[in-house]
């Protein structure tokens, strides 16, 4: 049976892992599962997925989730997948497990609570909570600085001293791609700082066109969505706050 | 040159990585990087990790951190690990990766900060957040149900239905045994609703001993003390509170 691969593309590991497929030629059958509408919790959903959550994937028999146990196992399970994606030296596999594994409580964790904290709330009419966020761009920021203290040092174009990119460097970026969601100011705030962050977005992007283009085209148009929301809420506030300088009753 | 392990017992994931390699019979030096004198931030240390965090590991040449990284390194590199700690099938392989990775924004994640904001903080003079507590707490719960409900379910002793250990039972069990720094009136409330999970632990230490026990003495050492700590707190707050109700001078 084809590869299932459950997603949503509004969802940034899951936009990892079509890159993935994509780039190396792999076939799939890309099912669309509605976060809007909430499809990830379905029953039906919840039998590839028992955690309710995108991406997914499942050939019939075998099914999997959590992002990066999935791009593991595809890089090793699917011939013709070149090496450094996964490398198949000890050594070079251990450094980039070790960067999947610090992703999860630092730049994964800051982004994406800082996103919702930020643009996704106020979209979604969820309460959202400034010190969470406050606290979510300190993280970020950190994790930001770590990755180009630590891991953009030298002179190779991607994670680790590479010269090719990895699945760590497809995590991450995407990761930080959905910074793009942000007003202007704060990913400006947040990313410019990073010069050698950007050069190496930029590097993943190249290694990976079109493919990453096109699995980024919704992300881009949601933004032009949300800046359309955010000017709307923004009159609508303007409008109400007119009304509250007419003369009380009182 | 003899592997050296840059460990504070004090710390789950340095358990989890000293129990596997003593269970494993493979050599090593236990370097101890204590916790509570900052010893993680020395320069020295950061030559090893520059994340600053226990626990990691080198030969001399080659360096690691993430303890996740590191067990899937070790039970690699190191000949006469048992495959049943990570198979090397890769659908069972994938399976463990796939718990690891669920670990860290789930069970880690509640049961760390919620051990931080009700023990940790107070004993080092932190702020405590008691609403954070409360969230972390929803955390841990649903992880514990959802490891109870989904990789416990069916006759196995261990993950996946497994009848023997992993790399993954290790990690999430020694962070479970860090609830044992828990008032005990928080301790039950949280973990004796999930008799699957009791038992499980107890698969787990039995199936590790004596090196389970061994390991984890220092951390029943510090349960005493913290609850020591705790009475005498209470008490002076007692004595503070007959002080308030002296006649005011105002």
């Amino acid at each position: 049976m084809k590869l299932k691969v459950y997603v949503d593309r509004m969802s940034q590991p899951s936009r990892a892992i079509l890159i993935f497929l994509k780039a190396n030629g792999i076939e799939f059958e890309e099912v669309k599962i509605d976060i809007a509408k909430r499809q990830h919790k379905s029953p039906e959903f919840k039998k590839i997925n028992p955690m309710g959550q995108v991406p997914a994937i499942s050939d019939g028999r075998f099914n999997l989730f959590e992002s990066h146990a999935i791009l593991t196992y595809l890089a090793c399970a699917f011939p013709g997948v070149a090496d450094s994606w996964y490398p198949s030296d000890l050594f070079a596999r251990a450094k980039i497990n070790s960067v999947l594994d610090w992703h999860h409580s630092n730049l994964r964790r800051g982004s994406a609570t800082f996103v919702l904290h930020t643009v996704l709330a106020p979209v979604f009419g969820l309460p959202s909570n400034p010190q969470a966020a406050a606290e979510a761009e300190t993280l970020l920021s950190s994790s930001l600085s770590t990755i180009e203290s630590i891991w953009l040092k030298g002179n190779g174009k991607f994670l680790l001293g590479g010269f090719r990119p990895s699945i760590a460097d497809l995590s991450l970026v995407c990761e930080i791609m959905q910074l793009e969601l942000l007003e202007e100011k704060d990913r400006s705030r947040i990313l410019d700082p990073h010069t050698k962050v950007l050069q190496w977005i930029e590097n993943t992007k190249n290694a990976t066109r079109p493919h990453f283009y096109e699995v980024h085209d919704v992300l881009f148009r949601a933004k032009t969505r949300f800046q359309e929301q955010r000017l709307k809420r923004a009159s609508n506030k303007t409008d109400s706050s007119d009304r509250s300088k007419l003369p009380s009753k009182m």
